[in-house]
């Protein structure tokens, strides 16, 4: 099943042919990966190699395994780790066999068109998956990962990938990082600053993260204020490598502003460990608006998704741990909440805030009026369960006619699985490209305004709002790193 | 106004074409109705026959005289029953004659759609009804209804029905459901146990209903601990008849844990017939747990559709008493409000939870990812005001990529009006047809695919949902009823 | 870049052929106007002329600035007045020269689709505008508004406006509107009844619209009783003048019925200037109640939107005032808000009550059942940042199958931009035709329909909401105003 050259496009003929013009308009630009998951170890050694076919395409990927758990298949028939020391299925083909008979669970999804084009584009594979040719399948596949080509480095130039940002925890030393640009490797791999794990006082570890943070900063974290230089001090380490963005996730959007002895005394009671019910709240909320004051001071691009119920179900989080499928996004609200943070900082043209959402009628709602208003506001991608062939549709339909193109800042994959990354930046660039052919043909723009914006849909508007272009560069980043001696 | 067999598809030829082929390939499936509200009573007795046009096509069905009234024509006009002795009009031919000056009233509507449909394929009514020939088209209907062929238990065979539940209050003797099988008609029609009139303590006649429980399930409750026996002896006799589910409503989706001792306190405060505030919900909310326990336990699969506010408008309900379309949807938000039960019982493969909604917002945000993600959870069809042609695709476009279809159950009519069954699952063949054509023309999916699919949506998915093919069958329950000696 | 005929069709051929020919139908319908906020001054004067392109199409449009704004341009920058002194440009073509220079910003938006609408209908602008034409486009435009065919009241007739509601202060005395009166001009131009000025009792100059109110109406407010036939007063005062509705905007929907005693409590705590918390919400639900009790009295519409949370911005407020863009949609709630409104009024079919939104989830859960209910109520059009190309067509979509067509109004055109006008309703029927052709391209309904159904949502919905048949005529008001001599 070779790729048909229109697919995902509306069927009408004029339609198409105008989608398939802007599509050829494209195939100029590199992937920009501004948001993302991906493991950075994978690039610090210029000869590692994926594992095995059920390691690339099964085990990292949380959106295949979940939807075989919905079907009443136990995740350790398909191999993913238990982390209570339970046993897991380690049969590669075995696992990829339970995976393959269970194929046409992902028709219609947006998992199963990302694995037809990673079958299909990157290994070859040309048949559709099932019980049958499964080991066959495996066999193919097994043999290309053993190839040059097909190692991470490789795949990432063939990718044609130009930036990729990954997500490090707000602790994090950036060895991988450090390693990489060591290596010598000029690729434009960048940290994002994360810092829930310190923040959100209820996260399990917090006390450890902090323990990290001040081992990390050099900065002995026993006040709020320790604690605030700290971040500002990573923030920086962060900028030194290439940073150019924060990534921040919380239940709800909400955000206040304490004084500095009110934070402090919740902060306290944190570190003592006897929290008072609202004070992780109160905190977390302050807290984006503190971030969002370092922002404006340091440059870095604000990221916030809120409205994720985390470990939902805890009986997979006693057995596998976080990000298995198990989050589920509830009911949002960003005019309220979001009301301190923006009335500090929405007119500072210095800042930039990106907001994502997983309640898709917050869209047309709250965020496209906000995108559509503040200077400091523009609006992610549709995120998560909707970088979809429908969910890219209805976020264009929902966010644009009152933000408008110029508030959003492209496409992010923000996938854990290296591999869907082309096929993701594949889907978003057909859907674009039906969008913008419909409002073509629909004459609310004509086609030197669509081919205009689908270069900023595909590649400049990501750019610029992750202000690659004024950020550190990689060659001034290995003049520091090449000096570091600690590796 | 003979129906166009391209009605409700996409224009595009190339599709279209696609969509037609798939609905022919559907043509041989039965009906699977596993969800309605059809008076069992109709089917009692082999000669009954059905009452004037007005009687069958008006007065049943909500649907159609909440919009006559909604333009200010009074209920009493088109003969709807008074509750309070009131005089309602009786005359058979001006009802149908208000009805018929009005029927530009559902241009464009599902009831539209439907009435057209049981005009023409059912009563051969070619002309569109107008004030004009409104009882030319009366004489032509009430001649046909007393013909043979269009008695209830021809008509069920004519439309194709295999399964029909009915939706029976849960101390309910089954006495139809035992008249039917006495009478040796083989016909699959199923009873389901619906609760909520003992389950819900703010229900007007709750203590009546406790009595008839009691009666019926000859267990005297005057504890908690017998509430709970007599509905799980009578969920016994529902099995007996053939019952493959319950049925569950609520305000909202709160579900909780109570201890025994809570859970008895609050019966007994109800029994004495003074509940405390708050009360209510938190006993509704338990006992959605308890029989979320006792599905379990006892295989029948437990439908639960929360967000009405019933009896909404209390001058109609006092005239006119309950379901008169004068229910209103509200904001739902099932996230936070399903977790106790679902971290009770959600990974119970034994259990099966059918999910519906009024607040379409929570289909994407909330449904599919929880349907994606729980072996217990699935979704249930587009319902009440959503089993239209749009609120069909909305439900498609919004739940599949996220769910996909082996998440959902097919369809459910879900209708009082026996004579729109088979227009309704007519639409939803259609709709889902075109939907697929969708997805195939733009090679998401395959034309293999596309049909496997249809034939899941159309019957096998309906089939599996509701256990039919592991339930006690028919002919089984014939030999437990004939032997009974009470009717 | 002529407008081309078929601009904002579906693009296949068969539809569009039909909405074509469903659009031709509608061009002898005149313009009706019920909901909008254009100042009456502009016709008072019969040789009045427009100012300057930048006034005329940018500075009153907050649609257009509130983009610019977005994009990091201060509002100085293309001359927005302060209301605190400070500065602001008054070079009108240097504020053209920036709104040329980012026009692109429009691209894909409804102001983007009026813009164009204006330049190219009204002004016979053909080319794009941008940086380097902007000054000749100025000329052109400049020249334009200089000719006497360009004056307000030669386009009001140019447009084919047959009726123009304007939005004015409860305590308003109407002068303009007797000045046009006065003036023999005998277009419909009507008042609207709109008191949240002095119902919400948080309004900033609350104390003294309540001085303003006591001396248009010869009512000495000091008490309850005394503000309540102030209100009555008025209203008949507007009802002379031509006015068949009132408007009332709340942050919420809430509504409550108040005893006497304890309204008139509130107000003199409002009186003396200290509310208690939550008596402003108490207050304002309770009057929202009582102004639905004088419109079943007096006939006026009521029309009600509640859901945005004005002047958000507080910077922007403080420096530019109210109405700048900065206002923003919150979630709504309408079933349990409007419950104690509709219990009281709900079935009464002398009251006609218009509800619009910003929360389109609200339109399919809420709004649509309680219109395809109640007598009493109607749903309003897309409103605000929904009359748009995609706002119009999901209203369609998720209204229309529940509510049916009767049970909407027709369009608003709502704006404050008088020349946007004829682009907005042409936008409207475009976006209906193609509806409508949708619907017959589907055999939903019969081309027959199609056209009734045009005539409706195109002229007829309005004029029988808003009771312009019945409603007091312009000659008979002019009788009234012409005897008048305090003017």
């Amino acid at each position: 099943m070779k790729l048909p050259d229109d697919r995902f496009l509306s069927p009408d003929p004029s339609q198409k042919k105008i989608a398939l013009d802007i599509i050829e308009s494209s195939r100029g630009y590199p992937i920009i990966s501004p948001h993302g998951h991906v493991d950075p170890a994978l690039f610090v050694d210029s000869e590692a190699v994926f594992g095995t076919p059920s390691q690339v395409l099964i085990i990292p990927d949380h959106y295949v395994y979940r939807m075989l758990y919905s079907q009443g298949i136990p995740l350790e028939d398909v191999g993913i780790p238990r982390v209570d020391g339970g046993h897991s299925d380690s049969n590669q083909r075995r696992i990829w066999q339970v995976f393959a008979e269970n194929f046409h669970l992902f028709r219609g999804t947006p998992t199963g068109i990302w694995l037809k084009y990673e079958l299909s584009e990157i290994f070859g594979v040309d048949d559709k998956l099932n019980a049958q040719n499964a080991q066959l399948i495996y066999d193919q596949i097994e043999a290309k990962l053993t190839m040059p080509e097909f190692k991470p480095r490789a795949l990432f130039q063939r990718f044609g990938i130009q930036v990729l940002c990954t997500t490090d925890h707000a602790y994090d030393r950036l060895d991988h990082h450090r390693l990489i640009r060591k290596s010598g490797w000029n690729a434009e791999i960048r940290p994002t600053f994360r810092p829930d794990s310190v923040v959100n006082l209820d996260t399990p570890e917090w006390r450890e993260n902090i323990l990290r943070l001040s081992e990390t900063s050099e900065i002995d974290i026993t006040s709020y204020g320790a604690f605030v230089s700290a971040l500002e001090k990573q923030r920086e380490l962060f900028k030194e490598f290439g940073s150019v963005a924060t990534d921040h996730a919380a239940p709800t959007a909400y955000t206040t502003t304490l004084t500095k002895r009110e934070a402090s005394t919740i902060f306290h009671h944190a570190l003592k460990g006897h929290i008072r019910p609202d004070e992780t709240k109160q905190f977390t909320g302050h807290m984006l608006v503190e971030m969002a004051r370092m922002s404006s001071e340091d440059g870095l691009v604000m990221q916030f998704h809120p409205g994720s119920f985390r470990d939902y179900n805890s009986e997979i989080y006693r057995k596998f741990g976080s990000n298995t499928g198990a989050d589920i996004p509830v009911l949002s609200e960003y005019a309220s909440n979001l009301h301190p943070l923006l009335e500090a900082f929405g007119n500072d043209t210095r800042f930039s805030l990106i907001l994502f959402t997983l309640d898709e009628s917050t869209y047309a709602r709250e965020l496209a009026p906000l995108a559509g208003h503040y200077p400091a506001v523009k609006l992610g991608p549709p995120w998560w369960f909707f970088d979809s062939l429908n969910g890219i549709r209805r976020y264009f339909d929902l966010v644009m006619e009152t933000a408008g193109i110029y508030n959003t800042v492209g496409f992010n994959d923000d996938t854990r699985a290296f591999l869907s990354i082309p096929a993701r930046h594949d889907l978003w660039r057909r859907a674009s490209a039906d969008w913008l052919a419909g409002l073509t043909i629909r004459h609310v723009i004509d086609m030197e305004e669509a081919l205009d914006m689908m270069a900023e849909i595909s590649y400049r508007l990501a750019r610029r709002a992750y202000k690659l272009d004024q950020s550190i560069n990689i060659e001034q980043a290995q003049g520091v790193t090449n000096g570091l001696t600690d590796l």
